[in-house]
């Protein structure tokens, strides 16, 4: 095949790629919608692109395209495109289409069984959808690399490069001070109860619309929505959409859960205008580094002193019976509270990471088959125990929180605490270059958007993770930055 | 090929073939909120669909299937599948896949365009969208039937077997009754004021779903929502939406279009459970029968004096004080009053008919080229100024009013009035089997349903719709059951 014609073909196909990827984007905005008796067509709509989509990343004809660009004269981008065609391609062909599609059916699903289950407080009736999911994950994990660790082949699909070792290096590190921290603060005297009045949905949008406006958030590409679980999907190269939820009894919540999404959209946004626009590159590199955005822009930016030195009064004005006895350091404590809970996606930046090191833990008992779908509940009970020193009430404040393993997803847990690691590592080199407090006290986000745009975004997923950090931070991944964050924030206030 | 592997073949991509067009349907759905820089990438994803669709029905081994099972022993869904399978493959082999992603690509496009010009009431602006697109139109009727008239490839695509002819005399003749009888009514006294009084939301919405409810609209096999445009969408066969419009300044046009809605989703509900379940056959067997559902629904029951002798009073209960001075006769006659207006979807059962031989006959002209479409707006004042005796002030309530010819949609506008003369033929039929008054006075919409769904719904496309026509009435379709019913109801009350 000449060098031309299998770029042009091997364009054609990611753009096809693309275009899949934005319809099952369409799919899974629409499910917080589906109507119940849907949800099986759903599935086989989902099953049928996720097929194609496998279909074409492991044809036979894109192997010969990858075999004739090799070691080409390309451009960053091309070759970026050829080396992730080729990882796909090596990593797909291990499973077969049928595989793909019944993977994606039973997972689809499962959502609604997942759904039900936590509504009625159930775990009973889930277990045996979950045992089945945990089945295809070790055939899955099997078929990628039966050779070592069957936890890596299912990371590397959210993380790559990384290893379940090096996460469990750094997890043991960073369980350890997050305990420290979470020691040495003892039992806090903070009066959050503020948080948990009357505050109309109406104002809190607004004030979220602000927020999300001075980020950058582009309305022209992308809407604000309200779901069960706040997300952000990617429907279109130019139609990224969030979601926050406001039925939360905390005012806080649906607030930073739109600042994190924010984050997440912003890198696509600037991802998809980026270095390798109008391709499957165009995109976040990880989930790790996506978390990194999303949480840099959530913790790092709208819970510090500067952002609410600039907004509090304008928070305040649209809630004035509420915060009536309320000034701005009261309210900063309250929305930096730390306290153990059992719900990690109401949990603050200390206890989070202790929430995903209890999920990784049970992740690879279960692969491994060391722990049985039976034992699950009691198992995850021991570990927040451990960990948070909490007692579970419910499976529904337990183990059925979470939908991730309902999508047939492990390896995804770990990215999150290791955004906030990338976050504080880039953070910390950010801060030598822009000075956070005084532009956030000025309301001035725009410095903050643009230096990760120009350091990070804009590159979507034409380097390496590993590299792409070391790029922007001259290191690899550390968790004492993160540690050093933290003692500064609460220990050293 | 073996008959019982082109079988299982035919059955397999006739089941991708629905899949595809259930997605399609969730694409239509999510364009309600579309942000405006995603208008290109949709129509990138929609032309995607509408080729593999276009290659699923027109692949050569298709033709070998159909080859295979003609004349072969099979049930009589089977037998249908070939026949449409073969019509399908037959014209559809006559465009490339390259028009009809072309085609569908313009067309996603244009929908935005029109939108704009629409809001703006500015057609200059979308006269050259709508030019490329009537070339396109005219393109694709010469290739599939440049030998007679080119309007007849285009009206077949929504009406099977219906030829222009066809149409013209059934519409020469209901253009003079419907003339005819506006002209002995005269100017009406009736005061519908009250209908644009301040009836709040809620209560509407309430409303709607009870009369839905008891229509037998399954709530768990869809959703009513909100849309610019009331629509029914398939988006899987159990998965069956509609959607009205609330900003409308009076209270019957939500209503009568939720009911109008209704009547089409209960063609669909029932033909995707049954006689051809789970195969594309599985859906309303021609545009003018959908509409036949959703007309008698809207207008012969939903408008009818039984029907609101049992809902008068559970309606004037939800707004007591907009219906103080208004009892049952002064309701039906304001929900009933007949005025020339310039706006199709708000026109009362006499005037509409008018409208649509209007655009019946633009639409010929300019596909024969006989009419530019710098010319169109004009023509477009005169048609009304003489089929309606109105003028048209503006574009935006004239030429710009309908969203079809921007989905590249000629040929459709018809089956909106067969709708209202196969609605009178098949109620007439009806009405000799069940008593309607008796038991709409009751509330009591469980007979009509269940009749409809017997005689017509549960078939989907099993029959060509004349057959089905014929075996459910008698007779091939006429336009005096339509006459007499307006008659009945409009001159002798």
């Amino acid at each position: 095949m000449r060098k031309e014609e299998a770029l042009k073909r091997l364009k054609e196909i990611d753009t096809e790629v693309l275009h899949l990827s934005h319809i099952l984007g369409v799919l899974s905005w629409d499910q917080e919608v589906l109507p119940p008796k849907g949800v099986e067509g759903r599935g086989a709509q989902i099953g049928l692109l996720q097929r194609q989509v496998h279909a074409l990343i492991t044809s036979d004809e894109l192997g010969e395209i990858i075999e004739a660009l090799e070691g080409s004269e390309l451009s960053p981008c091309e070759e970026a495109q050829v080396r992730h065609a080729k990882r796909d391609w090596e990593r797909e062909r291990k499973l077969d289409g049928d595989f793909v599609q019944l993977f994606s059916e039973t997972t689809a699903k499962a959502y609604a069984a997942w759904v039900k289950a936590r509504q009625e407080d159930d775990f009973k009736s889930y277990a045996p959808t979950l045992e089945t999911i945990i089945t295809l994950l070790q055939e899955k994990a099997e078929a990628l690399d039966h050779t070592g660790e069957p936890y890596d082949p299912l990371l590397d699909l959210y993380e790559e490069g990384t290893t379940t070792a090096e996460v469990e290096s750094l997890f043991s590190e960073m369980g350890l001070f997050l305990k420290e921290i979470l020691d040495e603060l003892g039992e806090d005297e903070v009066d959050d109860t503020f948080l948990y009045g009357k505050y109309p949905k109406e104002n809190q949008e607004f004030f979220i619309r602000e927020v999300l406006t001075n980020m950058g958030y582009d309305w022209e590409r992308g809407l604000l929505g309200t779901a069960t679980h706040p997300s952000t999907m990617t429907l279109g190269a130019h139609d990224i959409r969030i979601t926050t939820r406001y039925e939360e009894v905390s005012v806080a919540s649906p607030l930073f859960s739109a600042i994190h999404e924010g984050g997440h959209a912003l890198y696509e946004m600037a991802a998809s205008q980026g270095a390798c626009q109008g391709s499957t590159l165009a995109s976040g590199v990880s989930l790790g580094f996506h978390e990194s955005q999303s949480r840099l822009w959530e913790n790092m930016i709208g819970r510090s002193s500067g952002f609410w030195h600039h907004y509090f009064p304008r928070f305040k004005e649209l809630f004035p019976l509420q915060l009536e006895r309320v000034d701005e350091e009261r309210f900063l404590k309250a929305i930096n509270r730390v306290q153990a809970s059992p719900i990690r996606v109401d949990a603050d930046e200390v206890t989070y990471g202790l929430h995903i090191i209890a999920r990784f833990e049970l992740e690879k008992a279960l692969l491994k088959g060391d722990l049985k779908v039976a034992d699950l509940s009691g198992a995850w009970a021991e570990k927040m125990e451990k960990l948070l020193n909490i007692k579970v009430k419910s499976d529904r404040l337990g183990v059925l929180q979470d939908i991730h393993w309902s999508m047939g997803v492990f390896g995804y847990f770990p990215t999150y605490a290791l955004g906030n690691l990338y976050a504080a590592q880039i953070s910390a080199i950010m801060e030598d270059e822009i000075d956070l407090d005084y532009h956030l006290k000025r309301g001035e986000l725009a410095p903050i958007r643009e230096w990760l745009k120009r350091e990070i975004l804009n590159y979507g997923s034409l380097y390496k993770p590993k590299e792409l950090l070391e790029k922007v931070t001259g290191s690899p991944l550390k968790s004492s930055h993160f540690k050093e964050y933290l003692t500064k924030k609460y220990l050293e206030r």
